[in-house]
């Protein structure tokens, strides 16, 4: 058997983790979309089967020596870059115990079906025995895979969301930015405090919402051959990157929510739609990771989709599609609505402006759980004596506090800063997509999103996993992040938009 | 370890089976329901490569030497009846090459889609090729499977849809009710042909169609809580015990057909929404087989709501639900209507009395084309003239012939004379049913649905695949299956209900 022959088995090795994963993806989708609600125990047990198959693939001793056998020299670069994206997902998958992935998966469901109940009746009480589990389980599991990995224990976490993510690296941006927002934040309210931030009640009907989406969802070149849209409690997005299912939900009050959602859904779906067709299964095919994922659907959203001249192009939309008329309906009003700054207790809420103190407070909370700082049972004091010092105001209970997300309760430890990141990697990327393309103003103006997206697939999308984060950026935007792209943006947004 | 243990063991490793059928089962309702298309390669090949694994898993060579290593005698009787259906389903697996099963599944992708030109645009010349090698290894399969399971070749197909069926056991059968359906069908023409069948042309909407489905659905018993009803292009009943999806479509020109899909399909979730919980995941927890299922599809839709007591029921929730009344709308208008034989070339459109001649026809030409008696090139003349023979009319084109069903070009040889011996089973069954609840007559009428249904829970679905279907037909009627009951009852419904 020739050196190239073992390359081959090995992608093909990989097929069937590929399958599993998109199969668990498919599944997951269904879960939060369309499931009745006494079928979660079967899913459960069919996403455990499927969960535990992936990893006995993915870390089989088959892979192993593959991996071994393979000779580099032999391969093109993609190649190259595939075999070193299989051995970091060899390398997490082996790193942990058949039982310790298991114990890991019971910790996880459990302490979420708990925590529904704790947020529902806002009882923090429920939750301090099992996420006091799941955190000693997931920093076992920290521990053993910093030993294979080579890297510090919450960076492993970090890693499964943002590969070669680190703590270091987020603490200098994060030390850049949090004075900086603390203080745009006031500056902000006091600029914005004189206009009238009203806009129509009147109610429009989930249809009429639905469609506004879908035209947005079209014109922004969303494959419908290859995904939908439907509803889902939170809106997100999922399935496979020929299959992508995005979701929102329906506020007959407030058309926004359900619109700003999709389009937000919308920019990680072209991601994935995107993404290298000749490369599918392959590691190095898939999306490189959580910061660029966020990127994608946070430079639809905020960089290109709050802006005045998107505002401009949506008004004549919605006035043909929600037969609406009248200065609340004009493009200042609604731009005006889209840009409030106001301080939310919810993060899922909150503005462009306060959201990176939301994700600042729980990076450095999970840090602290992690390392032991923290324990458990102190976790509502130390989230809202944190909160009320970014923001002034102190949670009334737990349920607007430390219960709010899923995310810990879930066992995703490591997932929370990429939020930010992907913000402030958006923006950089934003500044460069302007200089490229200067006509971009009226190309958003007119609803024209073929060239802007274009850029993306071209500069992002089709790279798959080729590149580090850290590559890719630099590759196109010439510097590494750099977090005053953001601030820039922020302080033009909101402290320089005339908004009368 | 005990012995004990070893049973256990086993009953752990069928529940990865478990997990990957219930994964497959529940992407392929997603394949029919909501799948863009565009998705359809990504989707096959998650398909096959849980297929492979599910394969792996049942043939593994830990679950054969837990099979050899288990002593029955330390069993009680459901885990004996759980063991002896873990060895048919092992010896089917492990009686065929992984290679052969990969040559069968692209065979039968393959053939499905070439089917899908085929018969829209009605060239069979398309199909010959590919029909012909899925033949192939079809015949080989069943060769392998028949050294193994020492059954007759056809026999061991069968036995994957009728586990203990067999065709000489078929061939009695139709024998038996052939020449009685041929005689019955001119006489029943004859019978009904100065009964007007005219019923109301003015369109219903389809919410409206849905809402009179989800009523009669919930009225029959159907769990909300575990199962949903969907749109498809063929109505279906898919997913899994706990979480059950049925189909239908629907047609603003005839309700009925929306209706009566949604009944036939209520009928195989209520089986498997009664099935033993205590038994989930375990083969002997699942539906014995096709034709116990056909049986409680059509007991529903056949015994129990073709009735003119239904009809009744009917008409006045239909007065409700589509606002509408006059004559056409009365419960004999209604009942004449579905009852109405009348030739047709289509299977899924056919009356209860033409069903079965369509079935024993391609049931004859499925044992004919796998025996080497019939080329594919000669099915068209061979359909046509069976056909003919049957029906006196003859196809014009082979769409309304031999193209007209998936089951061949998907590989599904051995299925189709599940559906008359289900209709059978469930005349047998109902026969039964009437004797014990006296009162059924009153019951239908006034919609009550739940002694009913209680009696087929607690006669069939609890079962799961504790006896054959031959012994529980014995033990539930006293007698194996008998086809007279059947030609009874269509005698009785087809001969003697008056019409005027």
């Amino acid at each position: 058997m020739g050196k190239a022959d073992y390359y081959a088995k090995l992608e093909k090795a990989w097929s069937r983790v590929a399958g599993l994963s998109d199969a668990i993806s498919m599944l997951s989708w269904d879960s939060h979309t369309l499931m009745p609600s006494g079928a979660g125990e079967a899913r459960a047990e069919q996403l455990a089967v499927l969960s535990v198959l992936r990893q006995e693939e993915m870390s089989s001793s088959f892979v192993s020596d593959l991996i071994h056998l393979v000779d580099e020299k032999e391969l093109n670069l993609w190649q190259r870059a595939n075999l070193r994206e299989i051995k970091r997902l060899h390398d997490h998958a082996s790193s942990l115990s058949p039982a310790i992935v298991e114990a890991h998966s019971r910790a996880r469901n459990h302490c979420e079906a708990v925590w529904r109940t704790a947020r529902d009746e806002s009882r923090f009480d429920l939750i301090i025995e099992p996420l006091s589990n799941l955190l000693v389980i997931t920093r076992e599991i920290s521990l053993s895979k910093a030993e294979i990995l080579k890297k510090e224990p919450y960076d492993t976490l970090l890693d499964e969301y943002e590969p070669g993510g680190s703590a270091a690296h987020i603490d200098t941006i994060f030390q850049k930015i949090e004075p900086a927002l603390t203080d745009l934040l006031p500056e902000v309210i006091e600029y914005q405090k004189n206009f009238e931030f009203d806009f129509s009640k009147e109610p429009i009907g989930i249809e009429r919402q639905k469609n506004l989406g879908l035209k947005v969802m079209k014109q922004q070149g969303f494959k419908f051959t290859n995904g939908r849209l439907d509803i889902s409690i939170h809106p997100f997005s999922g399935g496979v990157p020929d299959d992508v299912r995005i979701t929102t939900r329906y506020d007959e009050l407030d058309w926004s929510r359900s619109l700003m959602g999709v389009i937000h859904e919308t920019g990680h779906a072209l991601y994935e739609q995107g993404l290298p067709v000749e490369w599918r299964g392959q590691p190095v095919g898939s999306a490189r990771g959580m910061v660029l994922h966020e990127s994608q659907s946070l430079a639809l959203e905020m960089q290109i989709c709050r802006s005045k001249e998107f505002f401009s192009y949506l008004a004549s939309l919605i006035a043909t599609e929600f037969e609406v008329e009248g200065a609340e309906w004009s493009p200042k009003s609604l731009y005006r609505k889209a840009i409030r700054v106001s301080p939310n207790f919810i993060r899922v809420d909150a503005d462009e402006l306060s959201y990176s103190l939301h994700i600042i407070l729980r990076y450095r909370l999970e840090r602290a759980m992690l390392a032991g700082d923290l324990v458990v049972s102190e976790l509502p004091l130390a989230w809202n004596d944190g909160f009320e010092k970014s923001f002034g105001i102190r949670p009334t209970n737990n349920r607007e506090g430390c219960l709010q997300d899923i995310h810990w309760y879930d066992g995703a430890f490591g997932y929370f800063p990429t939020y930010s990141l992907g913000a402030m990697t958006a923006a950089q990327l934003f500044a460069t997509l302007s200089q490229d393309l200067p006509q971009i103003s009226t190309d958003i103006l007119e609803g024209k999103f073929g060239r802007i997206i274009g850029w993306l697939r071209d500069n992002v999308h089709r790279w798959g996993s080729y590149h580090s984060t850290e590559t890719l950026l630099t590759e196109v935007t010439g510097e590494p992040l750099r977090p005053e792209f953001f601030i820039s943006h922020l302080k033009r947004r909101y402290l320089t938009t005339d908004l009368t």
